[in-house]
């Protein structure tokens, strides 16, 4: 029952975060310039804040297999609980992605094949074509540093009450770097989902496949981040 | 004495939402662009902010029909509070119309029957001619995650400090999503009056003849909302 | 010794007020859209909060004479010292507009008498050519609710450690309304010292003939706020 | 050990800040007007913010020159420190310089002599032409508000929660008003890093013949704001 709650929350929680960061990513299309950048990364930060405050007291509301990831080098998730939360993510985002594709779909003239689903990317699918090399360079750091913010801010009771504010504004700044470059992953179940949804729907299958790199690179980057914050509390 | 300083909490805190909102939402034209829809958002949310330091602590600052609903069926409030908040929040909506009214009369050049005063809609009233189907169904699930927001911060005493931030920044969230679809609504008070006043003030009906969605789509989000809580609180 | 405190804080706390908010109201010119309305918006919220933060100890950091006689009406000041923090309000903001004078000055190409201060004003003198009843109408509702704001946030001792973001945003709030109509106000000081400056140093006077009415309606405003505070109040 | 600590924190965390302010204000470039500076203002802020919930614990979270010395001028830290921080600044400033340089190398067709790497200037190195003496005074300003925020907040262990939020936003506010003129230093280690790599790495050395305006005027801001701290605590 209290595992199935988790699950629940990390599915629900999932939803929100790419249900909203990626309906303002594809309606605020980020080569439309700066304003489309600052409102994306908002919209995903702000996501997420709400997901800590409503679903965090049941699952810790990682919402993301990177976190989750650290949370259990950390040893504070099982392996059978690190699966069952990345299964729950993954359906979440999925389901994320399905409302994005119903929402489009009512909207009169857009076509989802060339609009598409908020996807991660690079090269050609990146708006400054951002090279393969510098996107694995960038969601590794990226990453690295959004879950360090994690770690250090949910090791301190003090820091409850406006932990959902920090983790969720940390996640609109590597927004702010990341989406003229990749997008943004630093979370695999959110590039995952609207590759997915997208191949199947339409067929298009270039976002799946770049999308091991934002699967590899954000979980490097949380063991990255999990070794800088071990070696900070070594003594303790 | 009590009941009565409810009322005019919420039927002022209404004002403050409705005459902020829909004022930035006419001055600030959202079809104008991204940075119109962050600045309405932003209008929206901080004034649910300012609405719940200053007046939550009389009524619990809901200042929207749906959230009153889903406290209500939370066993929050019984059914005669239940309707003398809605009045409340309806006449103070009303207010916040008129309100928005006198400043337009005093722009020179600027006629009312076009700028509209913020009422939402749908189809030739959308930004993006978004169809029916795709209101109701966004309004719903808005709804849904604004009033689970919502339920969620207020159950935990850690986060009074903090919840009118929480709750007044899930409102921008939504905002974000929903401006270039049907203006967001995820509240029927906010609907209703803008339309209402348009109507007798200009004759234009349009916007009344569509508030119906913007009642019903928002009350099922509170309803399933409430489902989805209980569901996570079966056993507390 | 306590008092001169209290009078070097509010002097030093209207110096950040004036001095952020009217220079970023020259450097963004509002005319210049939206974006110029959200960063102008933005820079007086924030600047409020750096001074609750900092000066809020001292004297309350009330840096606004409206503040001021709402604190006075409602017993926390008695009148000498809101006399003394008037003058200190007003020294302050001078010495604002002067250090963005200073500025301005070392800019290349930038004349004064056509950039102005970030004077308030209505008619030819506001964007929108908003009349002189709207300028009235407008700075008396939006006085009002910010003061309402400070007067409900401070009397709760729980939101003393969010306070500053609650006030310093409440005056974001008002600024996204006001700045496309008479540049918002709500502030005496704030309105007096660049037009006096702008006087002295130009000869343009347009600005200093407008300033009664950015004197006037804050103080009805904070008039207004303070019964309707008072009144919520009553049995208390 | 524990000083060991407190230099890898100072270290890790201004690689954060200079690696995610630099970053910004490069790809968004603010002479392209408004949204870019709001964006790169934030980013910085929240840079900031970061830093503090994440590596304050070890280190207090200066990662800024200006701070050490206003924080050793306040006997928080002694001599020794002082020079062992500043290094740990510096070399962390670098690490987030050369990291925005891998970035740019990967962006086809950006050339870095052009792009710059958001390093601080004065008159042609300024979009505005900002003089040397505007230079100097501005940065003088900033950096003494700043700093008294900073000391401010941090002697208050009721704003231990918000602290890295007023912090975070008091650095944004001063990116509001800097960015146009000088590109907003505030802080010696993130204006030199950009400068030095600038020059190395293209043989580009403008930045690097102004970068003593650039150490100097923030030092002599954070003198200014001690003694008027001390001013205000002279009875304590």
């Amino acid at each position: 029952m209290e595992n199935l709650r988790k699950y629940l929350a990390e599915c629900i929680g999932t939803f929100f975060l790419v249900f909203v960061g990626t309906t303002t990513a594809v309606i605020f299309n980020p080569k439309a310039g700066i304003p489309s950048i600052v409102g994306i990364a908002l919209a995903f930060g702000l996501a997420l804040m709400m997901v800590y405050y409503t679903f965090g007291r049941f699952s810790g509301g990682h919402v993301n297999p990177a976190v989750s990831l650290a949370k259990f080098f950390d040893n504070q998730l099982d392996l059978p609980e690190l699966i069952g939360y990345i299964i729950a993510q993954i359906v979440g985002a999925i389901l994320g992605s399905l409302a994005l594709f119903v929402i489009l779909k009512n909207i009169p003239n857009v076509q989802i094949s060339v609009y598409g689903l908020g996807a991660n990317g690079f090269g050609s699918q990146s708006s400054t074509n951002f090279t393969l090399t510098g996107a694995l360079f960038t969601e590794i750091i990226l990453t690295a540093m959004f879950v360090l913010v994690v770690l250090g801010v949910t090791s301190k009771s003090e820091y409850n009450g406006i932990g959902g504010f920090v983790i969720g504004l940390a996640l609109t700044v590597v927004h702010l770097i990341g989406i003229p470059l990749t997008g943004t992953s630093v979370n695999p179940a959110r590039s995952l989902a609207p590759a997915l949804v997208l191949a199947i729907s339409t067929g298009k299958t270039v976002a799946l496949s770049q999308v091991w790199v934002f699967i590899v690179a954000p979980l490097i980057g949380a063991l990255l981040a999990t070794i800088i914050w071990k070696a900070f509390n070594l003594d303790k």
